[in-house]
């Protein structure tokens, strides 16, 4: 049996009561923090141009966007979720594979439930198989698919969301195969985006291209067998890999759910161990950015390619840079949404502090998952902390407290703190919920 | 200047006036033969599922679709128009790179057109910019990208409609190297689809991901400033081709719309010769399928990878069937929209004959563009006619009458004779129309 075709089976005969206990809290975990997270963006000025672009474009449905006033039809809803979900890199990471899951998986099921009527069990449950769907094709093509410039994301993510659609819309094998092979013929995104909001595209429009492709394939539209695995397919022509077999290895035994990481500061991940660290002199040495002389990070190599940018005007250039990551840390001992937005870009003591700053790969021992920041200051000490698991990381995760509060960090602004305070419980519960779109319409903003 | 930038200054520069009459003529005959292609598929079961996908997600905006009565919204109207035009496989083709580069932008266009007021000129000009723009990208990352698995109609006909729509919303510099970077990154089709529905999403994809690109570009949307030649950009990761400096080479000297060519059967271009040599064995020697022992089909090396399909059980996967077209025309004498349907996949003499043929690339002096066809029949005698250019290439091109009969083949039964006569007289002269759309509602089927 081929891939593409022994993926869609399992897919298709996955049963929600197959889902271990500690799989389901998980994505519990990862659907309340994907919703904090679109408040978070719901109001950036990226989402204010996507929402003004397509208000002509939305059909009859009425669909509630995550803390937006204005209504879209499904489809369209799936775009803007994608965009304030993803758009302050708030979201969630697979360390292993650098995907951001939640974001497109997330944002094609709250299109879809916010226009038929799905129970919490089936929602969970789609989440679960395509969050795995999704890291299982990453792990697969990692990482000549990354490193080749693809942001997996959007060209893998339209996997994941597929199947979680797939599962919803209660496609036979033979249709899941068709629907899995026209997302592959959608799959996109490039990573030459980072520090723009074309980046923030990525996840929504993925997640439209899965919700295409499976209405498609349920009317009877027509795709390849082997979307996947072809030698025109997915894996051939966008990572340039031959053996798929390990996507359905030890399928129900693993779940990369519980490889999931939750970011603590909104940046991209790699930076994360060099913030930790310069927050943690910061508290230590009581620093300041003027007493800072000369920075130097230790750094894994791939931090240089992904977050190393040479020039910060915007707040969204600051997300791929470990320079501004350590200034944040150093000068102000705090790496939340302030510390990454068009104010702390141009920041004067930020900019002259990341000038004195040198970010080098030259020792083999630390990955990407660690740093070492060292620091001299003016008036003569070298100070240095090397970190080896990054606040949020797999092996040091936030609590299910510090979820909760992030979420309402993100929602009060929006909500107000009693209705931020009923979302986030009804978001950990969400499983239990008799139709989801009842959570969607409280997330839904004041008009 | 990088060459995003560079593409982005001429395109937003260029004026109607600038087009040489050659060219402007040649854009009469892409778009006349891009509108009698959309006639042809309009009704094709591909069409009726897209059709009845998108009705619940069509906005308040109410477009024509060519030879539907339904209406959408410009959006949507994109999509349905890409799918009728290219499905058949019929609409035009550049040789020398493999695009059909008509069906995306030409979709596009239409769209925009038909919710917004565009006059003949401006959408004539806007046609021969976004044409000339595919060309030249396709044919800066030729063969590396389209040998990788890219069906490049998608994936770089994104570009041409960017471009095109681009001049129409009259974006700036700065704009339009965003919309080009915002299409990089939504950039897809790959060739795994050949022979099902879903190669026919490509156009009509590319050309919504086009006019995504440009709305929000125009509205303050950021993009990469290097979508193109980028480290992670469109040529380095989807072709592995570092230099585009061709790209803006002879601009507004040579304008690749001199190098197309339009298609007598509906059926892969590489194909075209072996149809062509085979209907013209079948004129001069009265051939039947069951007095033919043996055919062997000398043919270029890439259409054993493009064409060369071995299980043929539907319309679609017989135009990517060397030996189907030379069996259609070696006992039929013809290579029409029937010849290329499920009817005649499934023909038991054509079925056999199929068996009977061998397809080698052994001779070095055959390219893509040629074949020769060899036969032997059960009463001994040996047959052979070799094609240097098949009818519809570019060095013996179709007509202008020619491509008027093809028009009213197509648009005949949907509009009847009368219709069908006026709406071709308005295809040849768009450019001189105040308004577009008065063409385009023509074009319109009946309630």
């Amino acid at each position: 049996m081929n891939v593409t075709r022994e993926l869609a089976a399992r897919i298709v005969a996955s049963r929600p009561q197959d889902i271990p206990h500690d799989v389901q809290h998980e994505a519990l975990r990862s659907l309340t923090n994907y919703v904090g997270c679109a408040f978070g963006g719901c109001r950036d000025p990226a989402m204010e141009i996507v929402v003004r672009t397509l208000a002509p474009f939305s059909g009859a449905e009425r669909v509630g966007v995550i803390g937006r006033s204005e209504r879209f039809d499904a489809l369209n809803a799936v775009l803007l979720n994608g965009v304030s979900s993803h758009v302050l890199d708030f979201d969630d990471t697979i360390p292993k594979n650098y995907i951001h899951a939640s974001t497109t998986i997330g944002s094609a099921l709250w299109g879809y439930a916010g226009a038929n009527r799905v129970s919490g069990m089936d929602f969970t449950h789609a989440f679960v198989i395509g969050f795995d769907v999704t890291s299982r094709i990453a792990d697969a093509v990692f990482p000549s698919h990354y490193d080749a410039g693809w942001h997996s994301t959007g060209s893998i993510g339209v996997f994941g969301a597929t199947a979680a659609l797939g599962l919803l819309m209660r496609l036979s094998e033979d249709e899941m195969v068709a629907a899995l092979g026209i997302a592959a013929t959608q799959a996109a995104g490039l990573r030459e985006t980072f520090g723009s909001m074309a980046k923030a595209l990525h996840p929504g429009r993925a997640g439209q291209s899965a919700f295409l492709a499976v209405m498609l394939a349920k009317n009877g539209f027509t795709g390849p067998e082997c979307g996947l695995e072809g030698p025109a397919g997915f894996a051939a022509v966008q990572a340039g890999v031959k053996s798929l077999v390990s996507v359905t290895e030890r399928w129900g035994v693993d779940y990369d759910l519980r490889l999931n990481a939750y970011k603590p500061f909104p940046c991209g991940i790699v930076v994360h161990p060099v913030v930790d660290a310069s927050i943690a002199l910061h508290n230590e040495h009581s620093l300041t950015a003027d007493a800072i002389k000369q920075v130097r990070l230790h750094v894994g190599a791939r931090v240089l390619d992904l977050c190393n940018r040479p020039r910060i005007e915007t707040g969204l250039e600051t997300k791929f840079s470990a320079a501004h990551g350590a200034a944040v840390g150093l000068a102000r001992g705090r790496g939340g949404l302030a510390e990454f937005s068009d104010e702390a870009a141009r920041d004067p003591a930020l900019r002259a502090l990341r000038g004195r700053t040198v970010v080098v790969a030259d020792d083999p021992t630390i990955t990407e998952a660690n740093a070492q920041v060292d620091v001299e200051t003016y008036d003569g000490r070298h100070l240095s902390r090397r970190v080896m698991h990054a606040l949020g990381s797999v092996d040091r995760p936030l609590t299910d407290d510090q979820l909760t509060a992030k979420f309402i960090d993100q929602a009060e602004p929006i909500l107000g703190p009693a209705r931020a305070q009923h979302l986030v419980e009804l978001c950990w519960r969400i499983d239990k919920a008799g139709d989801v779109n009842t959570v969607l319409e409280a997330a839904v903003a004041p008009a």
